[in-house]
């Protein structure tokens, strides 16, 4: 039926300032600056700040978040017996998402739905959301939960709880602009589903795991873990001509190529691989990175006239390969990046908050009724 | 702005065949069959089943599902120890959500996305809810946790592992019929933020959790536990005349008085209604149901001319308390029944899936730059 707005494409629910986006453009602002201005001047704690408060935050005001959240970054022991309990293989998302709605128990403000409240609690959460990831991580993999430090920015001190190494200024300056290249995407599904739960006033921590929840999905946070499944079938960087040649031939689909609203390049995908560059130029590059310069040469040559280009995902798996961090958590620290758009969404969009309830259109039974079970065929 | 459809009211965005609701003209109907004849010829069961599979059962589907229910109400020790160890006054809905998230992470088939495995899983999702649900209320007040009985009906077990109790047929009955009404109801916000994580491709317990913490919210599932709260206020018989008619005379609004589909009567509320009176005419009234009683008089014929009358909340907290149901577990309570709904639109989404990316209006700043510290004011 034509009436049927599919996948609520768009259809326009409500009224942000936060984020914009011109696709077939290239454009991506957060407060109205471009992206580009955010990676290469700003910091993941300042975008988030900004992003809460709707606004560049003056010195003071970032110096006060910066220390709130290095205040907040230890979690409650119960939590970290909880995630060294939790059965080894599990899927990190799920363990992300039980772990932050366990949170939710421990905290005695969990229940106020102010505006200021919700953003006292995502104060913590960010802080706390990395502190929980690298837990699992490490758990996962059996090692021993390496404590948070104050003295490093949150993408450095990330790296350091989950290698249990200090990185170098390079490596946690390029995961800083990783967390800031993924802060927020206007109202993709997780931001929209942590929305969804907000709008019947229910709590924080139930919005973020209902993000968490969305986000897991592999039509949502699962792409650049699939161009890393791409670059492990490729293998070596004599092979990725002939494989991406063939896909190209038979017009298959190649992980990381196009996007469903960027129909020129994806501006974060040109900031990303620019710094990418800056570091593999320096710590050498990796047999991931070699494979990727590859295929977009090849991609850029063939498609990049029709406005296929590499997307974002196509270079941060390889960033976040190459900065210790497994596939597998790739979803997590996406997640790691975007709870500050979630909970800068959900604390707009409670600002004028109003029940969504969308409907369906009934292509059911009519007049039918209930069969008594003999006479049942 | 005239084109925001606030709220996503009135917006079509997909097909289902499960339940219609005509509002205006009181009419609640689940596979075409009115929800008159579901409360009274079926069971939560049957209607559960119904739900998943679009279509009334065979006499052997349904027992094959009814012996599933019972084989899988059992959970898993990790998840008792996890709710005895969860701290003493968290609210029931976070407990809820934890308990689930966490029992996903103990299902080898969590991660299927299949239509046969998001029914497999929602079977015993369905079963677990209700012994999650009960475990969590006698830990919450410091009570040893009953086990499941498997010669007891979904209903009938759940009172009893409340309660250490085995219930009269009667009250297994009326409690059975309140999750027969409450089953489904369309596109609510609870069962949509389902769908919405669903539309990911992300998984039955992500799915849920959502849906939970959704539901957590009081504009949504709260309605019941207001009622409640309005008859502890009036305290006593004699006087629910004279506060009803002060908040009439004021123009104040009554909890479970109206509703914002139902613009003639809730067709659940009388069917309720009628059974609670059954069960108070045998049992002997509560105060709680004489207050009610009072006050659905002076309403119908004060206001019901004006399609405002009792909704379904206003009789179901009443019904709970009388079996022995606190008003903080209400919420919970609702989630019992409404799994049935959450999973059986889940699984009609995601046959004809499509990834839920709406739009926001952007009323932000354009041509915006980034500012250096020094020069912000």
């Amino acid at each position: 039926m034509s009436n049927i707005a599919k996948g609520l494409e768009g259809v326009l629910f409500t009224e942000s300032k936060l984020t914009f986006i011109n696709g077939s453009e290239g454009i991506l602002t957060h407060l109205g600056i471009p992206i580009q201005e955010w990676a290469e001047k700003s910091t993941f704690e300042e975008l988030s700040l900004a992003l809460l408060d709707g606004e560049l935050p003056t010195a003071e005001e970032l110096a006060r978040f910066d220390a709130d959240l290095k205040a907040n970054r230890a979690i409650p022991d119960q939590l970290v017996q909880l995630i060294r309990d939790m059965p080894k293989g599990v899927h990190p998302m799920q363990a992300l998402r039980t772990a932050v709605s366990y949170l939710g128990l421990l905290d005695a403000q969990a229940e106020d739905v102010t505006p200021e409240a919700r953003r006292a609690i995502s104060i913590r959460l960010i802080a706390q959301f990395s502190t929980i990831i690298a837990a699992i991580n490490r758990a996962q993999e059996g090692q021993d939960i390496v404590p948070p430090r104050a003295d490093l920015t949150h993408a450095g001190n990330y790296l350091y709880m989950l290698t249990g190494k200090e990185p170098t200024a390079e490596q946690a300056r390029l995961f800083d602009i990783a967390l800031v290249l993924h802060a927020d995407h206007g109202m993709n599904a997780s931001t929209f589903t942590a929305i969804a739960t907000s709008s019947t006033l229910s709590d924080m921590y139930s919005c973020m795991v209902s993000a968490i929840g969305a986000l897991k999905g592999p039509l949502h946070g699962g792409a650049n873990e699939a161009v890393m499944d791409m670059l492990d079938e490729i293998g070596t960087v004599d092979k990725a001509e002939a494989y991406i040649t063939k896909k190209l031939d038979n017009k298959e689909k190649i992980m990381g190529v196009g996007h469903r609203v960027y129909k020129n390049f994806d501006p974060r995908s040109r900031v990303l691989r620019d710094y990418a560059e800056v570091v593999a130029n320096k710590e050498g590059k990796s047999d991931y990175y070699q494979i990727l310069e590859t295929i977009e040469k090849i991609i850029v040559d063939r498609i990049g006239a029709k406005g296929i280009y590499p997307n974002v995902d196509f270079y941060s798996g390889t960033v976040y390969s190459d900065l210790g961090i497994k596939k597998e958590y790739f979803t997590p620290i996406f997640a790691l990046a975007r709870i500050s758009g979630w909970c800068a969404s959900v604390i707009e969009y409670s600002r004028d908050n109003r029940l969504l309830r969308p409907d369906a259109v009934y292509t059911g039974a009519t007049d039918a009724h209930y069969v008594e079970m003999q006479d049942r065929k």
